[in-house]
């Protein structure tokens, strides 16, 4: 019996790539092992990692000139690439800071000897809207420009691409990456960590203009080296073969339901119909302003706080989990990534009108 | 249909755990969602978590004066880990150089700044042997010193452990770790990347002296920061949960078959039994001497190379893969990991006798 899963990531992942990986588990692509068994070098993973990074192309777009890699260690991992590839020690950059998840990318160029100018701070809102285009304080000279378009904790969502002229525009999509179509021209560079809309934990994508590959720095560590690693297809060393597959099927996925736009118009609608049956409670709100609401992670809280535990055992008996909110933030969230049908958020809508029904 | 795989990495793993894995792999432990979907801070997972590092102290009797990490990138983000944490920039090390694998750490403690002392080098015997204990040039000064006790691609092995003194030993034991016993308070810390004898790639185990830890570097990418992921039970970021997963029922299942002296008893007849057929034959050579030969990875020649592809079409042809030598060394090598089943090697065995018959 599969329940509908809410979580924030690790994620809900398509069912059909889940039972097409169990029946293939012992003998993939009848070769005898399973594909976790199979040398990185052979030519049927060969295969695999061309055909995975081809329909990621074909997916989003990407242009000939963006280098696409596929890394270990997360979006952590990239908190600490992107100053160390992309600036000297003690560069200026620009960050924008709308939520836990910029803040620790802060922390990270930080620690590692930058000189972070913050372009826009939202702590003060306690992370709840985004700042105007206008309003951010960019640096002309930064080296680029880094912001978070959706942060998964406080559930708000950049409604635009800030303009930063010539400096690289530097996203972690951990978030967005693959729930609609993205301008990848309009970037430096973007990443993402595959355990929302991509596949399992362990695994991130990174897409990068090779002329930031160019005058990339050689003295880090290999394994977040970003030329490296393109000058090697991300074969530097053993990757995660299993991420790489689940990956490739989930790509496969995406395109037999139709691509982004597809993506995009199922994810818009399951969005609108949770909000709107919050808004229309009074028992449910949702903290983020109305123009910055993220698709991906609903952030809702209880007029009677006290009964979130309530609220989870119950919507838990109903076969709806993971829908506690982050426990540096408490209250309740529901992730709706691709892989969550408009099917659960009705189920989850269904029930928690019943539960005000019975304690509103 | 299954096939003898003598893959060096990504490695065979139990058929027991991967069809336990696909049995589950929608549904895991009754909770309705795959393992690879659940929050990394849920009870089931960290109760996961909890069960898999006591079992891997347990298997390796592991004193609770160290600390056992898993963490992303694989031996080579060790390399650089190491050095990172353990070694202020400009640092005194030494290496011991004794093959690919070894020289592959040098140069990356090399790019990242530290001096290196080569306290043996094997490139002259190209990497067919291991230097004698008194022949080590070890700097009583050092930092640290490094040593890979099991080449995965040369095939040799050392047949005793380095005496240091009081400078930390730092172990690369990918193609050592869970063959037999070790003793771990010999050693300051010790890595092994997972996809020989532990599970997946995308995983990497670190056993480390907690005295180790309070001395560590806090500059270093917080992806690869000892302390700190040891401070948040190696889930500072999202952990890759399939393969910890993977990992765990791969140690329940050397536990099952009775721990790691049987897993010696039994690693050590299947390459007696592969070195047996090599030394009895005028067919196929071992270029390792017999002190040194390792039993996790078996490099042999044939007398006529031009029969390589030849041998490797027909063995295919039985059911016996990934006999390839690496890459960069050609001929041809058996892993024999602890998933590769003495039955495996008497098959290979087999096909070795009869394919001298007929073309010796």
């Amino acid at each position: 019996m599969r329940v509908f899963n809410f979580s924030a990531g690790p994620a809900a992942l398509p069912l059909e790539v889940l039972e097409q990986a169990a029946a293939e588990l012992t003998d993939w692509d009848g070769c005898g092992m399973s594909v976790m068994e199979v040398s990185h070098r052979g030519k049927a993973f060969t295969a695999l990692a061309e055909q995975m990074e081809a329909r990621l192309r074909a997916l989003l777009a990407i242009p000939n000139s963006y280098r696409v890699l596929f890394l270990q260690g997360g979006a952590t991992g990239q908190f600490a690439a992107v100053p160390l590839n992309l600036a000297a020690r003690g560069a200026r950059v620009d960050y924008l800071n709308t939520g836990v998840w910029s803040a620790k990318a802060i922390e990270e160029a930080e620690r590692l000897g930058l000189q972070v100018n913050l372009a826009a701070d939202e702590a003060g809102s306690s992370y709840t809207s985004v700042p105007a285009p206008q309003a951010l304080r960019l640096d002309p000279h930064s080296v680029y420009v880094h912001y978070t378009p959706n942060e998964t904790i406080g559930g708000v969502e950049f409604p635009y691409v800030p303009e930063t002229g010539a400096v690289p525009l530097v996203a972690d999509m951990s978030s967005t990456i693959l729930s609609r179509p993205i301008e990848v021209s309009r970037f430096g560079l973007i990443y993402a960590g595959a355990q929302k809309n991509i596949g399992p934990s362990g695994l991130c994508v990174v897409i990068v203009h090779e002329s930031l590959l160019a005058s990339a720095r050689t003295d880090v560590p290999t394994v977040l080296d970003y030329a490296r690693m393109a000058a090697h297809g991300s074969m530097l060393n053993t990757p995660p073969t299993f991420s790489w597959y689940i990956a490739n099927l989930v790509f496969g996925w995406i395109e037999a339901q139709g691509g982004l736009a597809a993506m995009a118009a199922r994810n818009r609608a399951k969005a609108e119909l949770l909000y709107g049956a919050i808004d229309a409670s009074g028992m449910y709100r949702s903290p983020v302003e109305r123009t910055c609401r993220s698709w991906m992670n609903v952030p809702f809280t209880l007029a009677r706080a006290e009964l979130v535990p309530e609220f989870l055992r119950e919507a838990a008996g109903e076969g709806l989990t993971h829908l506690e909110g982050h426990r540096s933030v408490g209250g309740l969230r529901a992730s709706l990534y691709n892989a969550v049908p408009l099917e659960a958020v009705g189920a989850l809508v269904a029930f928690m009108r019943e539960f005000e029904r019975r304690h509103g």
